[in-house]
C-alpha cells in the first residue's frame, strides 16, 4: 500500500494514537487504512462415498488438486460461498453441511474455512479455474498431489470423521513466515 | 475507494474480465482492489457461573453492554483474537474454549466468531474502550441494552447450551440490508 484509497494522497506506516500496531495511514487526509485477514471458504463433498476434488487450471499451485474453495464475497455467508465456489470451480450443486475445519493460514493472513458437503447428483464439471474435476475414491486420493496444506488437513480430517461415525470440526494453525516476522 | 492504494490514480467500478462481480480497478495501473467480509473474534468468559461484560466507551453503541470482541488482526487465529480482545477491553487473562457462533452480519460484511473462555481469577477491569466490565450473574445480564445482536445470539446460545450441558457451536446470519442491495 502506498497512497490513501479515499484521497489518493502518499501513506505512512506508523501507529496511530490510541494503537498497538503500525498502519498505513495517510499523510493527508488521516484516514487509517486498517489490513485484516481474508476468509477462504470451501467443502469436501461427498457422493455415493466419494470425493469431489478438482484440478487447480490458475496458478498458485496449477496442475495440483484442491477441493471446490476460495475468498469469500462480500453479502454472503460462509457456506453461501463455499457453495459458490463448488458451481464455479467444479459446475457442481452441492449442499453445505456441518463445519469440519478452520485453518489459520498465519503466512497468507488467511482463515480457511471448509464444510462438509452432499452432491446429491454425480453431476459436475470443470468449471474456469478447474482443468477437470473427479469423484475420487479415498484410497485414490493423490495425497502427494495436494495443492494446499489446508485442504490436505481438511480432507483428512473428514476422512478420519467418517470413519469414526462422527461430524467434529477442527481447528488448525499453519505459518510459514520467517521467524523474524512472528 | 476513490483511488488506486498502489499508484494513486483513480479506481473505477467495473466487473473485470473473468469475474462476476463489479470491483474496483485502478484505469492507470489495472490492479483489482478485491473487498471482503472482516471477521470480529470474541468470547463469553465465564468465572464461577457469572458472565464478564463490558460497558463499551465508544461508538457505536457507546454505553452498551457487550463480551470482549474486536477485529481480528493479520498474524493471529481468531482465538488469539479473541484472548487479546478480552485483554484489552476487560483486562482479562482468558483462557479460550470451544467454538461458540458464527454470526455473518452481512450488512457490515462481517463475520462474527464467537467462543466460550474462562477466566480462572476474578481479575478484570476497564481497558480504554469499556466504560467498566463486570461478573454478571445469568438473571441480572442487561438484555435490553445489550451492543449489538451478535453478541446478544452468543450470550443466549451460551447460556442455552450451559443450562443443556452441552458444548455446541451455532451458525446464524443477520440481515438488515435494505432489499435492492441483497
Amino acid at each position: 500500500m502506498n497512497f490513501c484509497s479515499h484521497c489518493g494522497q502518499p501513506v505512512t506506516l506508523r501507529v496511530p494514537e490510541g494503537d498497538h500496531r503500525p498502519r498505513y495511514v495517510c499523510s493527508a487526509c488521516g484516514t487509517i487504512h486498517y489490513q485484516n485477514p481474508k476468509i477462504v471458504a470451501g467443502c469436501v463433498p461427498e457422493h455415493d462415498g466419494r470425493i469431489l476434488i478438482c484440478r487447480r487450471a490458475i496458478e498458485p499451485r496449477r496442475g495440483y488438486w484442491t477441493i471446490p474453495a476460495g475468498f469469500m464475497e462480500n453479502g454472503e455467508t460462509t457456506q453461501d460461498a463455499a457453495r459458490r465456489e463448488s458451481l464455479e470451480e467444479a459446475l457442481a450443486d452441492v449442499e453445505i453441511g456441518s463445519l469440519l475445519a478452520v485453518v489459520h493460514v498465519l503466512h497468507a493472513n488467511q482463515v480457511h474455512v471448509m464444510f462438509r458437503a452432499r452432491l446429491a447428483k454425480p453431476e459436475f464439471g470443470a468449471g474456469e479455474e478447474s482443468l477437470e474435476s473427479i469423484l475420487c475414491p479415498e484410497e485414490q486420493i493423490p495425497w502427494s498431489e495436494i495443492a494446499f496444506r489446508s485442504v490436505d488437513f481438511a480432507l483428512r480430517r473428514y476422512l478420519e470423521d467418517r470413519r469414526a461415525g462422527v461430524e467434529r470440526h477442527h481447528f488448525t494453525a499453519l505459518d510459514l513466515r520467517p521467524p523474524a516476522g512472528r
